[in-house]
């Protein structure tokens, strides 16, 4: 392989993270600019295209880019487009693959963040080696990226994978931004603990340092804190997601008995606050024949890295367009 | 290649059913045994292959079998074990595919018959040209073969797809043999289906056909039976069936999203009755992203020869001991 760097771009609601990765990982350089500033893809693509360059040639990496990985919301792999995102400034289909390969010359894959975060935890992070895990991500909701026999698995669409919406609450659940009631992430996401968090301080009179905040306004932060604190309804607050969660992941369990089932995000930094009751939940819902066997780890990725390294780790896959045979048959059959 | 034959050995609680089978398919022939009349393995082994070879023999088969392939309860593609299966006769880890290959002088293929059915209908029926799909059978259990990427889904331990075992009511479930309670198989399998008619029976005051019965006799069939002459209570009890499996499936295809579900087995002989309320409460339940795109099926194998067909297939993919690579690492993780 003669071209060394792959370039990883992250494109979330408020800022796109790109930087020049090496075969071992490491971020040579990055940068970011701001998503939302351009209503037109064009001039957003234009910006980019500049910036990217710039890093480019800074770095002396002119004609060493094998690919560009990126990782983006409501973005479909075999397509190479983002569809319909709703924190996007963009509209409709976009054609993101078609734009950056015609901007930067070098082959492009896009997918979802979650999927994007699974590869890089399977190339550099707690993953490797394993062939069968299933990554989590606990920021503002819950996304996955899911691998089985080495493979992300992008099921025929190329959407597959979205475990934050798989319904954990059949009756009586919390209404989700999707529009159906009790999904996982109502629960188990960051605003989920800061949900629980108000609905626990309204319900309950037990006392409680959150009381002392403005109840709107209390974040998952504010409850971590309280429980490091030792505040018992915040620990309970924890215990209550763990709960959920562990019975959630029981489940996906029983689906593809994955290896490992790996957290990642803000919230997985609540640690062992977290873990415990996610792991006694598991194993108290777990089928026997999977006792024990899944283990429960967290994220090994530098966080300020992570996002940029998963999509860059993309680029080593990434292909000439068309698409490969696969994708063209599932396209033709749309 | 130069064998024209696979052998499909579908061992079941009664019968152990077996048969040559050619690579487009034809059963040419096949046979049983009684699986419950040797509580020693070694004597089961000895029945089998005496009776076996007779078949081979009188089809002028002998030497022309590429491999063999066996669906049966609780076992380990990767071990070529069954493990612990309640419903067998033979207790702890039986090594059957080391076993068999003993017997025949040929490679053999062991995997749990939901499984062996995937592959059946991947090769011959309903699933052929899919990549991504989703088996359930509906007997005394739901049993569940997943493929994704064109490859069956074992997971870490060779056990994935245990989608029978996947609670659906997470609170007041039914009892479940597993001993959980809420297991989706308590309420959508023949059995379940059973059990609703009892507790609707139990609850309600309507009148229904149904309680001309014995309560506690009442199958699945006598439902069926039921709902095709118009009592109302009876559809109901389909109607309530679908809504709880149409929730699963919506859930199912947010984990790999499927080209199709196909289902299989006693059960889904009930046609438009269960298909009906299942893809209602699939569309009901399926996040928007996901409306409409997955297909339910029903599966297009004979069921006289589906079990036998669908180990066969399995025949194809047989390989000399020891297993694969990819299999011997994962042993030396155990």
């Amino acid at each position: 392989m003669s071209k060394p760097y792959v370039v990883g771009i992250d494109i979330g609601g408020t800022n796109t993270v790109f930087g020049i990765v090496d075969a071992r990982g490491n971020v040579i350089a990055s940068n970011s600019i701001k998503t939302g500033k351009h209503a037109n893809i064009e001039d957003y693509i234009e910006e980019l295209k500049t910036a990217l360059n710039k890093l480019i040639e800074a770095h002396d990496a002119k004609d060493k880019i094998h690919g560009i990985g990126v990782g983006a919301p409501n973005s479909n792999y075999f397509t190479g487009t983002i569809e319909y995102a709703t924190n996007l400034p963009w509209k409709g289909v976009v054609p993101l693959a078609k734009l950056l390969t015609e901007a930067f010359g070098v082959p492009v894959a896009v997918t979802n963040d979650a999927n994007a975060a699974a590869i890089g935890e399977m190339t550099y992070g707690a993953a490797r080696g394993m062939k069968d895990f299933i990554m989590i991500t606990l920021g503002t909701g819950v996304g996955s990226g899911i691998v089985v026999n080495g493979q992300l698995v992008y099921g025929h669409d190329g959407f597959a994978g979205e475990l934050g919406h798989v319904i954990v609450k059949p009756s009586n659940g919390r209404m989700c931004g999707c529009g159906r009631t009790g999904c996982l992430e109502t629960y188990c996401s960051a605003t989920g603990v800061a949900r629980t968090a108000r609905e626990f301080l309204e319900i309950r009179t037990d006392p409680s340092r959150l009381r002392d905040l403005p109840i709107e306004e209390i974040t998952s932060k504010d409850v971590y804190d309280a429980a490091i604190a030792g505040d018992k309804l915040a620990r309970e607050i924890f215990q209550y997601t763990g709960e959920i969660m562990g019975r959630a992941f029981a489940n996906f369990v029983a689906f593809s008995s994955p290896e490992a089932i790996i957290l990642f995000g803000g919230l997985a930094r609540a640690g062992e606050l977290l873990m415990k009751p996610i792991k006694e939940s598991m194993d108290r819902n777990m089928l026997n024949m999977f006792k024990g066997k899944t283990k429960l780890l967290l994220s090994e990725l530098k966080e300020s890295d992570a996002a940029v390294l998963g999509a860059s780790a993309l680029g080593w896959e990434a292909r000439p367009t068309p698409p490969p045979a696969s994708a063209q048959t599932i396209l033709a059959e749309v």
